[in-house]
């Protein structure tokens, strides 16, 4: 039998009990299947009523952090409190007292990711964080273990349940962005503020702590350019899908010669892309790597048991050693890389879909069509639908770059036939596989 | 400076080729990302032709393995060989030399994993073996660390890229099976003898590595029941997509009360299921588990690079000491473990696709639905094609058992009005997510 390796865990939530309901429920099967001695030994949290709400022997609670840092047998403190604030502080004390950490916190890793990971570094103990992307998906073991031979070219994914949610209702029931807000609220899959989830920098977390590790570039979270779902039109997802796409609020990243284009925005994708099928609460994220090609990850990106997962696997990998050789070896963590290099924003080239709403005068399209091409923007398709006044026209562009597209734009804007402002968003083309 | 770690590749065929040529030219970012120290030394092979054909330094050529053994720096020797005869030979000699193996030897594993798990524990050293299954995917480390805290529920995937090409011409161009098998040879992506993947057998070592490791039971696999896709034809293709259905063959494995049940077929899955979606040479695995609910893994299943990227994502994960530390302490692997429980063949429930070609007479169809309901077998839908004699009816069941459905078919051929041997396909339903 292994030596026994106790656990706290900081935070009875939603994704704290339920790894406590894991770690005590299953915990003869995790420990028979892996080999290793884990034992829950203390729930830190205030009170001891969410743990009786959660189904967990009361004999658990531990109000007092300072107990679970003098306990020598605690090795791995998990911190599910979430923010920036008391649970940063939790792990600072729990590396400094040589304990090993757990979070599913990306906000915090976004922000602290260098000093946390120097820490822990400096006290001789690890951090594991697969629970901070993508819900159960094991993505952060993919990332720096399964696909570790490989150059990234890029990635992109669905990294918010939450928006994923709600596009789904919009794209299937032809639901307004306020009523799909309204029933993933319903359903507990948005918070009664869903600000950070709908203005997409849940998502910014993700990829900041998704592209540090895939690029061994440390991303800076202010860098990024970040647009939520929130002014989302039904009309637009409805044309988008005459044009054979979905559209999804995309964690994007790629390497270019100039340096990293990184963005968050909601992307048209092709309905014959592995990602346009993932609907509801699920996430899925692609990887391109120079050598294995397009590969993709799917599961629940967010919900009590399938975190649960990910942090048991956390745990796991540490009571096992494998994080450790993982965090003493590899070279990318956020506290040994350089800041990274992104191209200006201007730069980012994509294909577009713009949304015209103009006077129904001769001539009106000619002049749309011009201002682009004085740009050198070319028109992949067009309609105009057969409406009365005012005539909406659909353009699809091909490759163009972000800042001659905010340039046309703003003319567009200016034309006097232009009755609205102009609706601009990106198509996410499928990136090409380099293999041989 | 890391530690230099030797590696020697043994056959420079198509993986082989491509492992070495990602072990020179990228060798550099390699070490640098991972912190890892490795040095392609040898290639074994009888000639120096293949090596020139792939570009590689022929004086990376050592015909003679015994040289590898004797070479203290050589860490880790990669069997691309295949085959049952010659590659256990190598394995096992550099297994008793203290050298760590990498191979992505599906038949070797599947017929002879405990033999050379428990020769690799007796000599202290370890297996890698993730490019066995699904070629680039990381099925094996989710399988083995990610999931690791699930109960697996069920998993079942697309893990025969040849096949799964061959199914998609079939389906997309209404093509027969003859023809699309040619058109897969043509492309280099089918054998000149392709028996091993059209008949299921491949798919069949997968499943039997990746259901001993998922559920810590050793399966054999000659216990397993393999249908191939060779007999399928395009008429079935053509109704299942009526229905709402492809035809993808699935190697499967699901977890009852008593014991598991195990199969590769042919089998319909609703257009709805992210499966469906996978064409040409992808593979992809959903699996469930108890916790995370479904997830799924998706990427190329075979080719040079694709492979090449899961062998060094083994030699990476024994260089840094990841892979022993799970050899060492998991309790999963086939020489730790005891036979699996298998369920009886004809207990396997599923749904089914019946198509029965009958004379068009009254009373035809009673009689085939008075069968049916006799052995308690339950129809979710039927369709009778408007055409000229003979009659196409195809019937989908509810939930049945493997046996009685076997009873059924038997009895229906016997009717009179039957005229053809009635074809029978599995329907593959959504596994329900267990989690709370």
């Amino acid at each position: 039998m292994s030596e026994k390796i106790g656990i706290a865990i900081v935070g009875c939530g939603t994704v704290g009990g339920a790894t406590a309901k894991l770690l005590t429920e299953d915990i003869a099967f995790i420990n028979k299947r892996s080999g290793a001695n884990l034992e829950l030994t203390a729930l830190v949290d205030r009170d001891v009523e969410p743990l009786t709400r959660a189904g967990l022997d009361p004999a658990l609670l531990q109000p007092e952090f300072q107990t679970v840092l003098d306990n020598r047998d605690i090795r791995i403190v998990v911190e599910l409190v979430g923010g920036l604030t008391i649970a940063k502080q939790f792990i600072e004390k729990a590396l400094k007292a040589g304990k090993h950490v757990v979070t599913a916190n990306k906000a915090l890793l976004a922000h602290y990711g260098e000093e946390l990971f120097a820490l822990a570094r400096k006290n001789g103990v690890s951090i594991g964080f697969e629970a901070s992307c993508g819900g159960g998906i094991p993505i952060i073991k993919a990332l720096t273990d399964g696909l570790l031979a490989n150059r990234i070219d890029a990635f992109f994914g669905i990294v918010n349940g939450t928006c994923n949610y709600i596009l789904t209702e919009m794209t299937e029931k032809g639901q307004s962005y306020r009523e799909a807000l309204k029933g993933a609220q319903k359903r507990g899959l948005a918070e009664a503020d869903p600000t950070l989830d709908v203005n997409g920098m849940d998502s910014a977390h993700k990829l900041t702590i998704m592209s540090s590790l895939a690029y061994g570039e440390q991303v800076k979270l202010d860098r990024l350019t970040v647009e939520g779902i929130d002014n989302l039109e039904s009309m637009d997802i409805q044309m988008g899908r005459e044009l054979g796409y979905v559209v999804k609020l995309l964690a994007a990243a790629r390497k270019t010669d100039e340096g990293l284009d990184l963005f968050v925005a909601p992307c048209f994708i092709s309905t014959d892309h592995p990602l346009a099928r993932v609907s509801g609460p699920f996430n899925a994220i692609s990887v391109y790597g120079h050598a294995v090609g397009h590969t993709m990850y799917y599961g629940r990106g967010a919900g009590g048991s399938p975190t649960a997962s990910a942090v048991a696997a956390d745990i796991l990998a540490l009571a096992l050693g494998i994080t450790q050789s993982g965090f003493n070896s590899l070279t990318f963590w956020p506290d040994l890389t350089p800041e990274a290099v992104l191209i200006d924003r201007e730069k980012s080239v994509n294909r577009y879909y713009l949304r015209l709403v103009t006077e129904d005068k001769p001539g009106v399209v000619a002049k749309i069509t011009t201002l682009l091409s004085q740009k050198g923007i070319s028109i992949s398709s067009m309609i105009q639908r057969e409406t009365q006044e005012p005539v909406t026209v659909v353009i699809t562009t091909h490759e163009a770059a972000a800042g001659d597209i905010a340039t046309i734009l703003e003319a567009l804007e200016k034309l006097p036939e232009i009755r609205e402002k102009p609706i601009c968003l990106r198509i996410m083309e499928e990136h090409s596989e380099n293999i041989d």
